[in-house]
């Protein structure tokens, strides 16, 4: 199995589980959650399912192989997680007026705000229910690992919102926001498996370490793309729609402290409510003067280096270890035009 | 202890527990959360505190004597109702466009949509985290219901979105909302307590059909209040805010099915996106012409009536059932003016 396969895999074992979990929805929240999935149009007729990549739920299989069990003792956590990061597109779509992911207009500009909100919702619920029934004596703690990371990510979506107010956030806070709006849910991903399986101690603890420097790396990717990205990487959003919905991303952070281009970048961004297209490269470029993009950069590849390191440590099978460093290798920004 | 003292007493016993649950939250969350509670001021600053009539905590004690524990058993208990009601305040607030509750600005005027619909979002997982560690060996049932009826209240939610889009939803629909958005919430404050002192089964279904019926008996109160309230009893809203938001309330409901009313009622409701105020007591009237105001009234009546009987059935302290009998009464639409 090469790398693509194990993606493959993961979503051949998580699919079914999650649609038995969704029969328990109300159909008025399925139509949403379907449409979001990508398995149904905006009037509910079936399509050709495309869907995540399943990056995460195969995280989750191969935590409870390096836990010490089988891939399929991890299905209840590959489903949580799997909702979780929809959950958060979910709403953080809504909060950051973002009207298209992979490539389809998103869940909020076809059925309106409030629903996609309540389906999003329902995802956190449903995944906690899917937890607290399934049958690994451990689940209790894979449970509480669930609602910390949960809480995480709405205290890092909070920060998030509130850079949007103002220009003055420092890279401290938006490292602060990454890990916990981002990179707690990739730790979530890589641990919850190990623990489901009653995997020791400092074997979960290498797999939240894993899972903690692969979210910051997946994140400054991210924000790479949301400035230089094409709309092929992006889902078709706008270029540099990081820009000009003034996040607070790394990059920006880093340039917004550079004494000449910071401050030409802050009256840039803070002159209207969204930059014009005009403004878009020139304050890329301005960033990237101020070296937020090598920095961001830079930054991606020791989180890799690090994770990477993170699992050096334990004994792991030779086809488990070869995925994750294939995953991990998924957050290089390689590819950022 | 007379009737208000349940209440007072209860608010006492559940004011610490709830303090010492929010310190968990990060600053930008706790902010939102003391404003809405009514604790601070939208600067932050202490106020006198007001805050709720603490009405689902109280039960929610009661429950617990009631199925043979002490109040104080509860505690978790009436914690995860009273988060889990403000969690719907929090995000109906911003659903509804409802620009004031208890005589203030809501959360999502003062600090935008998405922080008001974070921070709710974070009392949900604050509930399910104090229920997870309290120390009652029952609390995974307590979860467990908690799980469900905030799915039920999505569920609601959603529905009752929907029905803003369209005239035509029947008193069927209404009520199906009605059940899962606000009984299903009342349901689990009259049996949580029951639940975390392991009460017996019978004892547990009585005291949920007392909940439900009273869930829908307030809620048939607040559908009049809706529609015949004066602001002293709605927290500041305009006269007649449910017709204006063309919600889907009992009331209307049973007067859009009316063949002459029903249908002068859909063409006024229908002509403008938000009722002007003069129309809103022609509106008022013709739900009353049509009987949706003496059906609800008497829906009210009935539930009170049946939710007493339920817990007839149960061998009850004097105090405890005199307690719930008061409550109950609340649930009687007396005070419509």
């Amino acid at each position: 199995m090469d790398f693509p396969e194990v993606l493959t895999e993961a979503r051949a074992l998580v699919t079914p589980a999650m649609d038995a979990a969704l029969v328990r929805l109300s159909p008025e929240i399925r139509r949403v959650i379907d449409y979001h999935m990508g398995w149904r149009d905006a009037e509910g007729r079936p399509v050709q399912r495309r869907g995540s990549k399943s990056v995460r739920p195969a995280l989750a299989f191969l935590s409870a192989r390096a836990g010490g069990g089988a891939a399929g003792d991890a299905t209840a956590g590959a489903v949580t997680v799997e909702f979780l990061n929809n959950w958060a597109f979910l709403i953080d779509d809504v909060m950051d007026r973002d009207r298209y992911r992979r490539h389809r207009e998103t869940a909020w500009v076809v059925f309106g705000e409030g629903q996609a909100i309540c389906a999003g919702t329902a995802l956190l619920t449903l995944a906690e229910q899917v937890l607290l029934e399934c049958d690994s004596p451990h689940r209790l703690a894979a449970l509480r690992l669930t609602l910390d990371t949960s809480a995480m990510m709405l205290a890092g979506q909070t920060l998030d919102m509130t850079f949007e107010q103002r220009l003055d956030f420092t890279v401290d806070e938006s490292m602060t926001m990454t890990r916990s709006k981002t990179a707690s849910l990739m730790r979530c991903a890589t641990s919850i498996g190990a623990i489901l399986v009653g995997a020791p101690e400092d074997v979960v603890d290498a797999l939240e370490e894993f899972g903690q420097c692969l979210g910051v790396a997946f994140q400054a990717r991210d924000d790479m793309l949301g400035i230089w990205g094409i709309s092929d990487q992006t889902g078709g959003r706008p270029p540099g729609f990081d820009l000009k919905a003034r996040k607070g991303t790394l990059p920006i952070a880093v340039a917004l402290r550079d004494e000449r281009c910071g401050s030409e970048l802050r009256d840039l961004l803070s002159a209207h409510q969204e930059l014009p297209d005009a403004d878009v490269a020139r304050a890329a470029d301005l960033v990237a003067a101020a070296g937020g993009r090598e920095w961001t950069d830079d930054l991606a590849r020791r989180m890799v280096m690090q994770a990477t390191k993170a699992i050096d440590r334990l004994d792991l099978a030779d086809d488990v270890r070869g995925h994750f460093e294939h995953l991990a290798a998924m957050g290089l920004p390689d590819d950022v035009a």
